[in-house]
């Protein structure tokens, strides 16, 4: 059916998510009854803020539902700019930010703007897999460097000297990481940045789980340097996966080519979501989001203790995001079989690490901590039961 | 401060909207309390149906709004399936059928699954821009074949033969065409996409005015062939361009291809405008489509009769969309110091020919007739006072 010579070759090197055939086996179990406990979404369980859905209800209230500027609307981009200022006390002017279509829509715009074909980007394995996917679409070759528990599953100045190569144009972080939920320190961060600058190289780092980091203050590559993408988004931070509505902070050298190419690529992101996201930035809205972290923080560590009981290996305690990457291996030879097992013995939903890489992938497992503690409890007694 | 060294070589090919320019100074002179009667707009300004504003308020009221399917929510896709069947009796099924973020979401896909660097893609000029810097965005070469009156502004199976190199793949077309508002005529769209099987390339469809037609039955190129990408939106048939809504009809031998893409570039479309869109598939909200088709065929009217009054000339009276694509060269030689001239002068916003290719672009002007036929009036005494 499949008609190879019509397609582009860059559609053999995307793969499908192995987390939707999981999913639909697990939708299909809960259909007929079975209980099912769900960690294996990349999406918080809390639902976007009243005062979002308020908005997003006001703004189209009379129908009146048009493009807006290519950038996103200007007071959406002044209070991300005043985000900046009162969080970090940066200086990120509107005019650097762009409003997207989630965080996907960000990544898009900055790789298209600046990947050429062969150009190499260097990237962690594991690591979340459009990333490679997006540079890719644009003929650029993703370097996935193996990065593992002894650097908290991030990269470094020496492994970024050491993978540098003639065709290497662009270093693409994520702190917190998904699948790993762990953090590149400021000082490291600051000093892959520089190392990046000295080549003439472009830094790209993936802030969105920024604001969900546990016994630490939330920074941003931006406090270092001006000369960095940051790719963020609503979805994450403020529950709002399903309005797709993130931003990109542009470095000035860029702004140009990242308006024309947001024109012409997707016109605009959705006018109903930007009300909602503006409407975030307000106290009640960070409120929850303080209580949100809390309750995540304690979701985090009996996920942790509870699958370190069970034989798991979790070497590095996540920082941040809301998964935990358990290395299975002491328990099960196989990450995508044991998953097809916690689903079917256990009711226990989650995701295999083939979808975030090659780096020792089938050694392990994504949790996701988007269910209450009385919910992981109950998941990890019956993870406890599948292994006997 | 751009630094070219680390834009990527399309960026230089993506040109900005000349629109945007003219719009700019049309809010700043409406600010200062200008009269401006805005016949520049892409979008139509009947506003979206209070059905679908109502689903969407509905679908966000609890704030559980996540990511959907990748290719769309199981009912809109049948929704859009069922379409098919009612309006043209064909049997598309809602597996063929890709719900994407807006008619800019499905040609960044279809073109995306399909072009490799070098490839060649055959539009006409003028046409719409951002399908050339579609072309560009993955590293295909766009072949602006040159268009006009003799052929209503369309390609015809000569053409294409003509045009048609060893390296061409594709064969995009719009029918109405956008910015000339013409057709291609059922037994001609037929005859080339037979053109374009016989020599294993890909035909795109471009088919978001399709319902916005005046004094004849809407048509898909699906009537003849399944082996077409067909790219539609909900933007101009419901008055929904803000929510960023449209789909992709998927020949059989992409669809696999075209949902790894759709889960790796966008997730998903935005979940309240899905639940919009599937609110649109009702009587009501059709008696509302046929309401504004029938005072757009009236506003048509009453803006070719007066544009040719005044000299311009408008060879082929459009078949649909909301565009007059009218040569000034009898009245003016630099359509975009007309343009500003009309703006300036009159008060009358409209956008440059040159937006929509090379192919005598500044001797044109479009006038989008979404402001009322009173409004339209007003607009030709001023462009006439304007002339003198």
């Amino acid at each position: 059916m499949t008609d190879q010579r019509r397609l582009a070759a860059r559609t053999a090197l995307i793969d499908p998510f192995r987390v939707m055939e999981i999913a639909e086996e697990a939708w299909a179990l809960a259909a007929s009854g079975r209980s099912i406990i769900w960690l294996l979404a990349g999406e918080p369980d809390f639902g976007t803020p009243p005062e979002a859905v308020a908005a997003a209800r006001e703004a189209s209230a009379g129908g009146r539902v048009q493009y807006t500027q290519s950038l996103g609307i200007p007071a959406l981009r002044e209070a991300i700019s005043t985000y900046y200022g009162k969080r970090f006390g940066l200086d990120v002017p509107a005019r650097r930010i762009a409003v997207t279509t989630g965080a996907s829509g960000a990544l898009s715009l900055a790789l298209a703007a600046t990947i050429d074909p062969g150009a190499q980007v260097l990237l962690t394995d594991p690591g979340y897999p459009c990333n490679r996917h997006f540079v890719h679409l644009y003929g650029g070759e993703p370097v996935c460097v193996p990065v593992g528990p002894d650097n908290a599953y991030q990269l470094d100045t020496a492994l970024v000297k050491a993978h540098w190569s003639d065709r290497t144009r662009m270093l693409l972080l994520a702190t917190p990481s998904n699948p790993t939920g762990t953090i590149v320190v400021p000082d490291e961060l600051a000093a892959m940045a520089d190392v990046v600058a000295a080549r003439h190289g472009v830094l790209i780092v993936d802030e969105i789980y920024g604001e969900l980091v546990y016994g630490r203050a939330p920074t941003t590559v931006l406090s270092h340097t001006d000369d960095a993408f940051v790719v963020n988004s609503f979805s994450k931070t403020f529950g709002m996966t399903g309005w797709r509505l993130g931003w990109l902070v542009v470095p000035a050298w860029a702004g140009d080519a990242i308006e024309r190419l947001a024109q012409n690529l997707y016109i605009a992101a959705p006018a109903p979501s930007q009300a909602a996201g503006l409407a975030c930035f307000q106290p009640s809205v960070w409120a929850q989001v303080d209580a949100h972290r809390r309750e995540l923080e304690a979701r985090r560590d009996v996920l942790v203790k509870g699958l370190r009981s069970l034989g798991f290996a979790v070497p590095v305690v996540p920082d941040g995001a809301f998964y935990v990457y358990a290395d299975c291996s002491p328990i099960a030879d196989d990450a995508v079989a044991f998953v097809r097992r916690l689903l079917h013995e256990g009711g226990v939903a989650c995701t295999p690490g083939l979808d975030f890489g090659t780096n020792r992938a089938n050694a392990h497992i994504r949790f996701s901590y988007t269910a209450s503690s009385a919910q992981l409890s109950e998941a990890l007694a019956r993870i406890a039961a599948v292994i006997g």
